[in-house]
């Protein structure tokens, strides 16, 4: 058995590859690109995959492990979604051989199927389980940021309940598809002041729909300029989203892992903060890494 | 003076003219096309208006009142937005002559700024303002369903406070914009179910930008088809304004005056039932019928 990994993280709109000492955990390079799924037609898979990763394989020794929507019905080969609760174990118990490439597993993703709530997530349940390896804890609540942000609950090592917020994706589709949007569709700097005016807005009894279009009545006639209203929106979204993740899950002075990139980390920050959340922040390419190889140390044992 | 007047309601995407007789209230006659503001240039909405209702004019004698975006930065020519509280006599002292076409008149809008809400209103003031008329009452809490809802305070024939939720824009940017809408992007009939099971995930404790991503996840694995998608993101946000609403404003078994199209009124009539409201409807169009003529009363006696 090697001594190295391979680890993949392959998202609709990105490819992220590590290769990793198993026993130190240390990553010893690593390779990303745009070639996300949405580029590659099924046949393009293993070899644009063998083309990132192939120098590191020592010949297929080195097993490559593969999370995120890359295991979904539009991506390589559909991997299961497993029900929670379920830990690292049962995620190494269901990996699926990624077909046209030796040694190389997609691992499966998570569901909640019940009446009051249906949910599912490809990818960040290996990085919630590599957050606890890396925090030392077995027990936490997760925020993952993203397109969609994932709020996971782990307990004891194993992944009992999720939800998504779809904020990234709404971020986008308000600033580019909506009136109140159209002053900030332009590459503009990020603008702290209308951050923290769009956290302010998003606690409004009106809701988020009300919220929203305070970007364009504050345009209008409070002083927001074309160009913070992009930030202002992010506050709105992000504040949205806290505070009610901040009613379901959790009281104040409770700790949340913080799972994201250094982009969006300290938008989070800022906004768990002013929800008087304490916040351990981990790099989610970290937490990728520590994931894929806790799942791989359970599925070589098998 | 003419014993009739003209009203037209004039916005981003349509065009509505009504003739009616001033002392009957009635409608004897009405034109509506899809040639909104956003069709035509600055130049062009004299003539286009003029080739509308020409015929009802009797030589310039029969005033033309206009309502809604037409008074914007971006319409026929700018009117202000007065500050509430505001009556029908202030919008009335507050006219602006509408540029190249004689005895016509624009109707100015209103807005909120206060350090905690600032919103902005063009059209739905008019409505408002008639529903009252229509309803007999001098005191009410309106909802005027649309691309951008608007709830409006009145109390004694004032409008005193108002918040508007992008219900109808952000429906649209997240049916064709994002992963969740895809499969409702076809042209497909309403779905009872879908809208209730909407409705319910709006209630969902971790909120809308959670609600909205189960039209993903429900596709996938709870039975709900992708011509049902539609229906119940509708569901989702129509519920989720009706509730944080009612939080703001209402307590059960408050009566809310519902001010909106036959095709919206249905939707929203099951959404505030389903929290607790009674509701009275009124047609959209009687009441900007209404209220551009009680307006006009008072402009006229000026």
């Amino acid at each position: 058995m090697s001594g190295r990994l391979i680890a993949i993280d392959w998202g609709t709109s990105n490819f992220r590859a590590f290769l990793v000492d198993r026993h130190s955990g240390e990553c010893l390079d690593s390779v990303r690109s745009d070639a996300g799924l949405r580029s590659l037609t099924t046949e393009e898979f293993p070899h644009y995959c063998e083309a990132q990763v192939g120098r590191w394989r020592e010949g297929g020794q080195v097993p490559v492990y593969l999370s995120g929507m890359v295991g979904s019905a539009r991506g390589w080969s559909e991997a299961p979604q497993l029900d929670v609760p379920a830990g690292a174990e049962d995620l190494a118990a269901n990996v699926v051989a990624a077909p046209g490439l030796d040694n190389a597993w997609i691992v499966p993703g998570l569901k909640v199927v019940r009446d009051d709530h249906v949910d599912v997530m490809r990818g960040e349940e290996i990085q919630a389980f590599g957050a606890l390896a890396l925090a030392a804890r077995d027990s936490a609540i997760c925020c993952l940021p993203g397109t969609h942000s994932k709020w996971a609950q782990l307990k004891q090592g194993k992944l009992v309940d999720f939800s998504t917020a779809m904020t990234g994706e709404l971020f986008h589709a308000v600033r580019f598809h909506t009136l109140p949007g159209e002053p900030g569709r332009g590459d503009t700097p990020h603008s702290e002041r209308a951050f923290a005016q769009g956290l302010a807005a998003s606690r409004h009894p009106a809701g988020v729909l009300h919220a929203l279009f305070e970007a364009r009545s504050r345009h209008l006639y409070a002083g927001l300029e074309g160009q913070e209203v992009s930030s202002f929106l992010s506050g709105v979204l992000i504040g949205s989203e806290v505070l009610a993740q901040h009613g379901a899950l959790l009281a104040n002075g409770d700790e949340v892992l913080l799972v994201g990139s250094s982009g969006l980390n300290p938008l989070y920050r800022q906004a768990l903060e002013a929800q008087q959340l304490r916040v351990k922040e981990i790099d989610s390419d970290a937490a990728t890494l520590a994931g894929l190889l806790a799942l791989a140390e359970r599925h070589q044992s098998n």
